[in-house]
């Protein structure tokens, strides 16, 4: 009878540790229990603070993407002299590559604004596993989206500051300074969007792991 | 002493569930427990068949880079024709961009040739979580080098066949159309390298989920 009676104290110790993923423990009182509870708190609320950093993190990122989108978008520069036929001014769209910059970057905002609840969901409920692993999944697809921008754009920024002699590109900077260093600016910040994206691929693989 | 007994009986069952975590199942006769081992045995086979999964996209990554970096550094035209002085080449040297596309692609087919024994760990020990979680992290920091690399290049692949009259940049494609021809294929292929990499972290992120 005693051995019994001990046996069914492992299993209540032993059942609580199960009831942990849902269910009420049915005892509290064991110093055993207690402590897994504890380690369960403290678990959870680590994953709470990496899904509100998350959040901070996605802030962040609609900042800096608004900030490239609309940097790019109102670049544009008119040289104060003109012939009776032209007009120097540039603009974004004199360069597919800034329009693409100008829509993709667009593209990324909306998806970052539509990804806040998604975020907040993760928040208030710290095990949820099927809105971690939609964030993880698109905040991958959407980095690329950014990068290419990013890239292509940096590739034709490098050429309006230096040109090419080899191709016989020669670079407008100099007369359309202002030009450029918004469209530099706008990139730099399609970069930094980039940098919040990994972190919070990162993010989000930690606290998928936890799991 | 029935209902003691009965107790004994359930907590048989609940500890076994717990034991599938990493020691032997004390019993495994009870039907119960029996369909708990199959479960389990179901789970880790889908997960090792991700894991193979991964290891066979992997190996194709590495195949698309390798083309990639090797498709734009052999790339180079001399034309038929020279002057006195000059004799007409392109290379990817020539341009800076091209340039950046071999050395990144070269540390993205390194990185791949590194990455195969973490997969092949994956596939040995289907629960492991760190090799995953790192390759999942390193995943997504180089799928940006691939398409910082990828977009840059199409920007001035673009470049060089559309030109761009607003820059009066012109197109050289038309006098180097080989040259060309090699390049947008490198892209391509650094393209379809993205993609690969986009399916192999989604891939190690279900696996992280299944967890």
């Amino acid at each position: 009878m005693e051995k019994s009676h001990e046996s069914t104290t492992i299993e209540m110790g032993e059942t609580s540790k199960l009831e942990r993923r849902g269910k009420a423990p049915l005892l509290g009182s064991t110093p055993a229990i207690a402590a897994v509870v504890g380690h369960n708190k403290g678990a959870a609320k680590n994953k709470k603070g990496i899904a509100i950093f998350d959040l901070v993190l996605r802030i962040a990122a609609i900042a800096t993407s608004i900030g490239a989108a609309v940097g790019m978008g109102t670049a544009g520069e008119t040289l104060p002299f003109f012939t009776q036929f032209f007009q120097f001014e540039a603009g974004y769209d004199d360069l597919p590559t800034f329009t693409f910059f100008v829509v993709a970057m667009s593209i990324v905002v909306g998806y970052l604004v539509l990804s806040i609840p998604f975020s907040i969901v993760c928040i208030a409920r710290s095990h949820a596993v099927v809105p971690r692993l939609l964030l993880i999944i698109f905040d991958t697809a959407f980095v690329t989206l950014t990068t290419a921008a990013a890239g292509a754009s940096a590739a034709i920024v490098y050429l309006a500051h230096n040109g090419n002699q080899d191709a016989n590109w020669l670079a407008f900077c100099n007369q359309f300074g202002d030009f450029c260093q918004t469209t530099s600016g706008a990139v730099v910040a399609a970069f930094v969007t980039v940098v919040i994206f990994l972190l919070m691929v990162l993010l989000s693989a930690i606290a998928l792991k936890r799991h």
